[in-house]
C-alpha cells in the first residue's frame, strides 16, 4: 500500500512549497483535443492518453497537485450555445477524476476537484439555484474522494462565495482563486475586500488564478494577504496566472486583448520569466505557486528550477535540462555554448521577429458584465443574425 | 490485413499534397524528455509514451509522414561533449522505426527514416568515414522498413550529397533537405546549384527545413526549383521550416539569434501565420509541406485546413477546430463571439506584450564553419576554461 | 499708438482658448545656440536674431503668450557646476524681455515673464534665500513692464508657493506651473492639493509644464482642477506639456528617462497628436493652452487649427498648411495625394524605423530629491572623480 | 575685400572633407514658411529672415555649402496643381541666391544653385522641352555667380543626364545627385550604371541625396563608386540622405512610406546615429557629406563633431554642444551627469514611447512612375472627384 501523502493544508502548514500544475484547456486545444470556444473538457473522456499524458508532463516537472480536468464541466456550460456533446458533467469529471488520480499517484502530488463560475450566475439565476450546479459537480468529487477542492476561474467574488459555502459542506480543504487582477472583480469589489469574504466564507486558501500576467497576479495576491492581515484573519494563499506578458489589459483581463484567443503567441513567457515570477511569489508570501493558461510543463520546471534551493531538490524533468541554460555547455556551435550562462538568459530582451506589430494592443472594452443580455445563457447555436450584429459592434467599437 | 499504402512518389507524382509533421526535439525539450544543447532523441527508448503522444498528435493534425525520432542519432553525435548516454544509436533508432510505424499504421502516414548532419563532418574526417555513420544508421531504417528516406538538416551541400549517395544504395526513394536560407549553404552554394547538386547525386525531392521561417523557406525553395528547372532536371520539392520568425537572420539561421534557444517565444508563428505560409508554399509548387523546429499540432492542422479545399478533406483534428476561428462563436463572452470571422484573425498584428523588448536582434556572427576548432567534435564535457574564454568572447563580439 | 490689449485674465475670464508658445531650450539646442547641461538662455544676449526668430514663429503658429526666455536664468543657476558664462541674470533678463516685447507687438501676443526653482531651494537654503532669489528677477520684470507672471518648472510646490508669493507683491497676474505628473510632486503633494495651496498663495492661473507627455499632463492637471473645485475655490487653468511621448515615466518625469536629453527623436509627438491633446485639453476645461520642451511651431499651430472651429480664425502659419493633411492634394505622387484626409491620419500608428529599439524604456530611479548631496548647487565644474562615480553607479544601477 | 574662396574642386581634390546643409523644405515647413504638398521654395521671396536664419544655423554648425533655397522652383512645378503663387521661378530663385551668398560670406562656405526633376521629364515632355526649363533656370545661377552647381534629387538617371549636360554649358563645377537606393533608379538602372553615366555626362561628383536613410544611401554611394571604378572613370563623391530611419523602403523611397511626410517624427536620427553615418561615409571615401530632408543643424553639427580629428577644427556651434554628450556634467541631476559620456549615447537604443506602435510599415507601392497618367503634370487642383478615387485606391490597395 502506498504510504499516505501529506494533505495541502499540512504541507503549506510547514511552510513547504506546492506547486501547481499548468493550463490543460490551452495545452490540449494546441494539441487537438479541445476546442476554443467553448472550452469543455470532454476529452477526458473522449481521448484519456492525450490528458494523461500531459498531467505526467506537469507531474515530472514538478506539480504537487493535480487539477482534475473538470473546468467548466458544469451541465449549463456543457450545452451553452450549440456545444452538442452528448455527455453529461458527471460522465466527464469521473473520468478526470481517475486520471488525476492515476498520475497522481505515481509521484508526490494531490488530486483537486474544481468548480468554476457558471453561466448561471451570469444570467442572473437565484443563489439556490447556483449552489445546486455546484453541489451536482462535487458529488462526483466526494465519490472519487479527492483530496481536496479549489473554487477557481470567479469574476465576481459573490459567486464565488457561494462555490466556497457549497464545497465546505464536504469538509474537505478548500481553496478560492479568483479571476481578478489589482482592480478587484467585475462589480468594483476589490482584492483584499474579496479575500476577506472569501475567507469569512471558509476559504484556507485564496488567491488567483487566469486572466493576468504572474507578475499582475502576484500584485493582486499581495492586496488580498494585506487585506486579510488588516482584518485581523489568517490564510494561505495561492497564485496561478497565465503565461503570457499582459501589461495592456483592463480590468477582464486577457478576454479582451484583441489577440485572444489565436493570437496570443508572441506573449508567452519564457523560462526565464518564470524564474523571476516564482522568485516573486515566494518573496511575497505566497506558498501554493502554480499556472494557469498557457503554462506548459517547460514553465512549471522553471518554476520547481527557481525554488530548488528552498525546497531543496529538483523535479525529475530536470534530468532533461541544464539550470540556467547550463546543457547549453553541450551545444556544437561555440557562440551557442557561450550562452550556458545565467546572466546571459536573465539580461536577454528577447525581439518579436515581428516589425510590423505593435507591442501593446489596446483591449476590447465592451463593459458588460452579469446580467446583460449578450451574456446570458443560450441553449442554441449563435445564429448568423446574432453574429452579423457583434460584428459591426465590433468594427465600430 | 491492411490495405497497402501508397508511396511518397506515387503521391507526389499524382500531385497530391503530402502534409509533414512539426517538430520533434523542441515540442518534447518543453515537455521535458529532450535535453537542449546535445538535442539528441534517447527520449525514444527512455519516454516512448511521451514520443508515441506526440506523433498521434501530428497524424490527428494532417500529417501523412511520420518521420522516426532520430535526429542527431549517429553514433559520433550521441558522445559528444560529455553526453553520456549509454544507448547506441542502433538501439535508439529501432526504438523510433517501431513508434513511427505504430502510429503512421493508425492513419493514412508513411514512415521517413532520417539522417542529419556529423559532428564528424565538421570535423573534417573522410568522405569514406562520414558515409560509413550513414550507413550505419541505415541499416536499422532498412531491417525496420521505412517507406522512405528523408536526408535532412545539412549546413553543406557537400555532406548532403555524400548522404544521398548513401541512401539511394537502399532503393528506397530518398527526399534531401538543407538547412539554409536564400543566400546558400555555408560554403556559399546557392540554392538552385545546391539543388541540383543533390538531383544529381539521386534525390527524387528536394528542400529546406530548419533554421529560418516559412516565408524565407519558400523563398529558398523556389530558387532551388529555379535551378532544378534551368538545368532541365526535374524533382518533387519539400518545405519543413522552423514555426518562428526570423526576419534579422544571416546565412546561419536561427542558431544565431541570440533569443536561441531558450527565448523564441514571442517569435512563435499563430496559426494563421501558417495558414499563409502553406498557401504560398502551394502557390510556389510545393507539394512536400511540414514544419520543423517549433511545430506543434495546431500549427500541422492550420496547413491542413488552409489546403482542405484542394485535399477535399479536413484532418481529424479539425473536429476541435472551427476554421478561422469559427468555434468563438459558442464563447460566453459576446466581443470574443465577434472574433469568429476570417478577416479578423487575418488582419491581425499581434502585440508582443513586451514593451521594453525589440522588434530584431542582431545575430552573432563568429563566421565560423566546416573545420574551425570551436566546431570539432570533443567526446569530453566543455571544460570550465574552454567555457570562459567563449564567455568572453561572447561579450566583446 | 497700438491699441491696448486684453490681459490674460480678460481673456481667460471671457473663456476665451490663450495658446501658449513651445519649448525654446530644446529647440534653440538644436539650431546651436543653447547648450544642454546648464540649459541657461544667454542666448538673449549672444544670439539675438536666433532667438527673435524662434518667437516669431510661435507667434505665426498662434502663440498668444511670448515667454520670456529667461528659464533658469537666476543667478545661482547661472554660475553652477563650471558653466562660465560672465553674464548677470539681470543682463540676460533684459534683453529677453525686449526680444518677447518686440515680436508680441508684431501680433496679438502678451508677454510673460517667468522664475523657475532655484538650486538654492534644492541645496536647502532658507525661505528667504530663496525668496531673494526670485525677487532679483522680478526687479526686471517690472522694470519692462510684462505683462503677466508665471511661476514656471517646480517639482516641489513647496518652493513654487514662496515664489507665487513673491510675485503677488508685483500687482501682476500670477500664473503657476509644476513640473509633476498625477503621482503628486517630488515630496509626494497630490496635485489637488499642489492646485490648492498655489491658489491660496494667490496664482490665478495653475497647472502644470514639462516634465510628462500631453495626455499626462492633461490628466495632472484634472486632478488639479477637482481639488480647486473641491475646497471651494476657483481659478484657471494652463498646460505646457514636452512633445514626447512618456508613457514609461516614474513621478520625475522624461528627466529619469535613458533617452533624457540626446535620445528622445523616436519619442517626438506628431501634430495629430497634438490635435488630440488639444481637444483633450479643451474638454477638460483647461484654456490657457500651449507647449514646453520638445515643441515647435508646428506642434503649436496644430493646437490652433484643432481648436480653430471654438476659436473662429487659423494662425497665419496656416498659410502654409492644409488643416488635416489637404496640401497633399498638390503632391506629385498620387498615393501621397491619397493621404489628404482626416482619417488617414488620426488612425495612422507610425512606425519608429528601428527595428531593434524598445517601445519603452526603464526609467532611472535614483531616489534623490531636496537635500540629497548630488543635488547640492556647486560652483565648480564637476570633478573627474565625482565623473567616474557616477559612471559606475550609473551601471550598476 | 574678402579673400578669395577655395573652389568645390580644389577642396575635394585637395582630399578635404566639405560638409553638406541640411534640408530646407522639412525645416521651414515646420517652421511655418513651406507648404508641404507643392513643397515649393517662395519663402525665399516672402520670408527671407526664415531662410537666412536657417542658412545661419547649417553655417554655424559646420556647412561648407550652401545650397541656394531653390528646390523644384521650376516654372512647370510652380504652377501644379492647383498652387496659385504669382511668382515666377526667376523671381524666387533670384531672392534664394542673395540669401545664400549673404550668408555664405559669413564664413567659409560656397554658394551652391541648384536644379531637380521636373513635372514635365514625368509627363513625358521631349528632351529639349526638360533642358529648355533647366536652362531657364541656369540663367539665374549664372547672373548670381553661384560657385558651383548640383543637378539633385532625380529619380530617373536619364533626365539627370540631360540636367548635367545643361549644367556643364556653363563651365562652372558640377555635381549629379540621384534620389536611389541600392536597386537603382525607377528604370531599374543600377547605382553603378547611373554614377557612370553621370560621369560621362561631364559631372565630377556623383552621388545621391534624400529618399533614404543615412545608411542606406552610404551604401548606394558605394555601389555608384565601384561602378565608376570599374569602368575606369573617376569621380567625387557626395552623399546627403534623409534623417529619418527607413529599413522598411522600397525601391521609391521613403515618399511610399505610410508616414510620409506628416508621422515621421518616429524615424528622426539621433545625433549619435548621425556620428555612425559620418564615420561611414568616411570611411567609404565620400569626401562630400551633407544632409537632405530632416537633417537641422544640430545634425550637421555632428557630422562635424565626429570628423573634428581629420579636419582639425569644430564647427562654431560646438561652443553650445559638448563632444560626446560632455555637456551634461553641468547638469543639475546627479544621474544626467552620469550620462555625459560616450559609451553611454553609442550603445542606447532609444524606445519610441509608442507601444501601440509597430517598428516598421508595409510601403505604399502604387508601381507607377514616368509616363503614367496620375503623373502628369496637372494645372488645375486635384478635383473632388480625382481625391475620391486615389481614397478608394488607397484602402484597397
Amino acid at each position: 500500500m502506498a504510504p499516505v501523502k501529506k494533505g495541502i493544508l499540512e504541507r503549506l502548514n510547514a511552510g513547504e512549497v506546492v506547486i501547481g500544475d499548468g493550463g490543460f484547456v490551452f495545452a490540449l486545444e494546441k494539441r487537438g483535443y479541445v476546442k476554443a470556444g467553448p472550452w469543455t473538457p470532454e476529452a477526458s473522456v473522449q481521448y484519456p492518453d492525450a490528458v494523461r499524458q500531459l498531467h505526467r508532463e506537469f507531474l515530472r516537472a514538478g506539480s504537487n497537485v493535480m487539477q482534475t480536468f473538470t473546468f467548466y464541466a458544469s451541465d449549463d456550460k456543457l450545452e451553452n450555445r450549440g456545444n452538442n456533446l452528448k455527455l453529461t458533467g458527471a460522465q466527464i469529471n469521473e473520468a478526470a477524476c481517475d486520471l488525476a488520480h492515476e498520475v497522481a499517484n505515481e509521484g508526490d502530488a494531490l488530486v483537486a476537484g474544481g468548480v468554476s463560475q457558471t453561466p448561471s450566475y451570469l444570467s442572473c439565476k437565484s443563489e439556490a439555484d447556483v449552489k445546486a450546479i455546484f453541489r451536482k459537480q462535487l458529488d462526483v468529487f466526494i465519490k472519487k474522494n479527492v483530496d481536496f477542492l479549489i473554487a477557481e476561474y470567479f469574476e465576481h467574488v459573490e459567486e464565488a462565495v457561494w462555490a466556497v459555502e457549497v464545497l465546505k459542506e464536504t469538509g474537505k480543504p478548500v481553496a478560492a482563486s479568483l479571476c481578478i487582477g489589482p482592480k478587484g472583480d467585475m462589480h468594483g469589489v476589490s482584492p483584499g475586500e474579496c479575500a476577506v469574504r472569501l475567507v469569512k466564507a471558509g476559504a484556507q486558501i485564496v488567491g488567483v488564478n487566469c486572466h493576468f500576467d504572474p507578475m499582475t497576479c502576484v500584485e493582486t495576491v499581495k492586496l488580498m494577504k494585506e487585506g486579510v492581515e488588516k482584518a485581523g484573519l489568517k490564510a494561505h494563499y495561492m497564485v496561478q496566472p497565465l503565461a503570457f506578458h499582459t501589461p495592456d489589459c483592463n480590468c477582464q483581463g486577457f478576454i479582451d486583448l484583441p489577440e485572444f484567443p489565436f493570437g496570443l503567441e508572441p506573449r508567452i513567457l519564457t523560462r526565464w520569466d518564470m524564474h523571476k515570477y516564482a522568485r516573486e511569489a515566494y518573496n511575497a508570501g505566497i506558498r501554493f505557486i502554480g499556472g494557469c493558461c498557457g503554462f506548459e510543463a517547460y514553465h512549471i520546471r522553471a518554476i520547481a528550477e527557481e525554488l530548488a534551493p528552498e525546497r531543496g531538490f529538483l523535479p525529475s524533468a530536470s534530468e532533461k535540462h541544464g539550470s540556467w541554460g547550463a546543457g547549453l555547455e553541450m551545444h556544437t556551435k561555440p557562440w551557442v555554448r557561450a550562452r550556458a550562462r545565467r546572466d546571459y538568459w536573465e539580461n536577454l530582451k528577447p525581439a518579436s521577429g515581428r516589425p510590423q506589430c505593435p507591442s501593446m494592443s489596446v483591449p476590447d472594452s465592451w463593459g458588460v458584465t452579469k446580467g446583460h443580455a449578450d451574456l446570458m445563457q443560450q441553449k442554441e447555436a449563435t445564429s448568423k443574425e446574432e453574429l452579423e450584429q457583434l460584428f459591426d459592434k465590433s468594427k465600430t467599437h
